[in-house]
């Protein structure tokens, strides 16, 4: 398996006429603040002045987690595949933001243990039912790996819009993303674990010695893929495909909260470039998010307490997307307005 | 002048209610963070479980201010009334942002030092061609102040909708709100003073000073009418004037950056329960506003480092009220969607 290179976005030439452009409009210099670094960012990822916003998507990846088997999570595993047939039913948060905000929902079935059968609706890309129990074995072997990141890249290959925002449902990932979150970032493993659906304090500690033992069993998982094969799910590998292939197709790639950042790692360990395409949607108030994002240098543009998952984050910050866009494309200039500029 | 009597939202068995159908919705308990302490507030400002976001509005109040001639902005006066043909014209940010999401847009000339003549589009409520100079007299008579406020109790009478954003245009206009911010708060001066459009460091020293003298001078200003009448805008006191009015017919508040929020310091010292009604848009980058907020224990939505004005931060926040509105009317419940629930 291949994967995608990625170019860096950097232009200096372009970036001083983005910039030129921005300084231009009828607002005082770098009055509009996170939206202008947003605008230039978007403008380089399209190497075009005139900002487009075209048909964005949200591709919400499901899978399931053998460790849920350790009592890792609140809530019982039958909620992943619950959870998908209320995003086909049109029933959750993911839903109602996706449809106020004009985006498209794809909902994926990247290894849910569960047997829809043929549903409308749904995007059919198993790999398996449930990865295995990483607290006792990897989670998946190199083969189910491949398949995960192959079936990423094939759907955003397939895609049309520039902007993708990611999600995900999966009982039990949370403690696959703070595994990832430890071997990535080498940041203490009490940094990374956090309450996901609602853990007592009780369960957190026991969340944290599952993977704490699972990380010293797996001592071995060194490289990016190797750590993403023995800790990741299916959902999580999936977006890692899906994530370097929207880079390299230089669309704009929208990240969620923990678990879709905990991809997005995996990701930048492979193609460091990824982050130019990134825009951070919001801050979550899952235990290590933060983090992780500092980690990354990333500044999210939303910090509203979310922990729900399932893209919504994304969902919410398009709107900021829009605005960006739109600043630039129809805002005057203070020529073009007969404004006076600043004394200074 | 009759200032108007607002009451309290706070209402315990609806609040109960509101949060039983917010916490049955499938989405682990308060994983939507500061959008379910948005959804309460407004059911209780609309004494409803079923949230509605009707024909929001944009007030835009401009007007121009006599302490200019101290020297304390960056762009000279001229620019007032130019920016509020901008905004005729479609041309400014808010005009991006209001079309954006659905907001009609109000431009109200409270008092800008320029003849206009009839203009399409513009609301003419000019209480003086510009306020006086606070650093030699009092910004306006306590006419000129009975004057704005009833006109902005009297816009907003005529106002469909129950959403009302505030905007503002003022070339000096940080100068008065930080004096009102200061008079108010009785937080330091140089905790109220900042860059406006953008002075220099030597810029914010001057208008520190221009502003620490005045307070001198105008020692017996005591209450907030008092207070706003001495340093205020008519842009400032029309706000005022509209805010109160909408809270009493229990709109939805939208409140934007420095100087909107100057205003509601006016406001919520005559009617304390307008705060219950208010949903602050953004912490703005000028320096004071985050104090501003703390001293009214208010808590942003958006902290995007804006520093425009305009209602830029009012039109950007909207589609989260929308969310706030769209997940309780909206979303499945877990009994609707057969989703179990928490084990513990």
């Amino acid at each position: 398996m291949q994967i995608p290179f990625i170019a860096p976005t950097a232009d200096a030439a372009l970036s001083q006429i983005l910039q030129d452009a921005i300084n231009n409009k009828t607002k005082p210099l770098g009055s509009l603040g996170r939206l202008e670094e947003l605008a230039a960012q978007l403008g380089l990822i399209q190497r075009s002045t005139r900002i487009s916003i075209e048909q964005p998507a949200i591709l919400v990846f499901a899978g399931d987690h053998g460790v849920v088997a350790e009592g890792v999570s609140a809530y019982p595993q039958d909620v992943t595949w619950q959870m998908v047939e209320n995003f086909l039913a049109d029933g959750a948060a993911i839903n109602v933001f996706a449809r106020q905000n004009g985006c498209a929902l794809h909902v994926i079935d990247a290894g849910v243990n569960h047997d829809f059968g043929p549903r409308a609706g749904l995007v059919d890309r198993k790999v398996a039912r449930g990865t295995r129990n990483f607290a006792l074995e990897a989670a998946m072997s190199p083969q189910e790996l491949d398949t995960a990141l192959e079936h990423g890249m094939a759907l955003v290959r397939d895609l049309s819009g520039n902007v993708v925002g990611f999600g995900e449902m999966g009982i039990g990932n949370t403690t696959a993303a703070a595994a990832l979150m430890h071997k990535l970032t080498r940041l203490p493993l009490s940094q990374c674990v956090g309450a996901g659906t609602g853990l007592s304090s009780e369960g957190i500690a026991r969340k944290q010695q599952v993977i704490a033992a699972a990380i010293n069993k797996h001592a071995g998982a060194a490289s990016p893929l190797e750590v993403l094969a023995t800790f990741g799910g299916f959902e999580i590998a999936m977006m890692v495909g899906a994530m370097l292939k929207a880079a390299e197709q230089r669309k704009v790639l929208l990240i969620d909260g923990f678990i879709v950042t905990s991809a997005l790692l995996v990701a930048v360990r492979l193609q460091p470039a990824i982050l130019d395409y990134c825009v951070f949607a919001h801050c979550s108030d899952e235990n290590g998010h933060r983090m992780m994002l500092e980690n990354l240098g990333a500044r999210p543009l939303l910090n509203l307490g979310l922990r729900l998952g399932e893209g919504t984050g994304s969902a919410l910050a398009l709107p900021l997307l829009h605005a960006a866009a739109n600043f630039v494309n129809e805002m005057a200039t203070f020529a073009s307005a007969s404004v006076s500029t600043s004394d200074q």
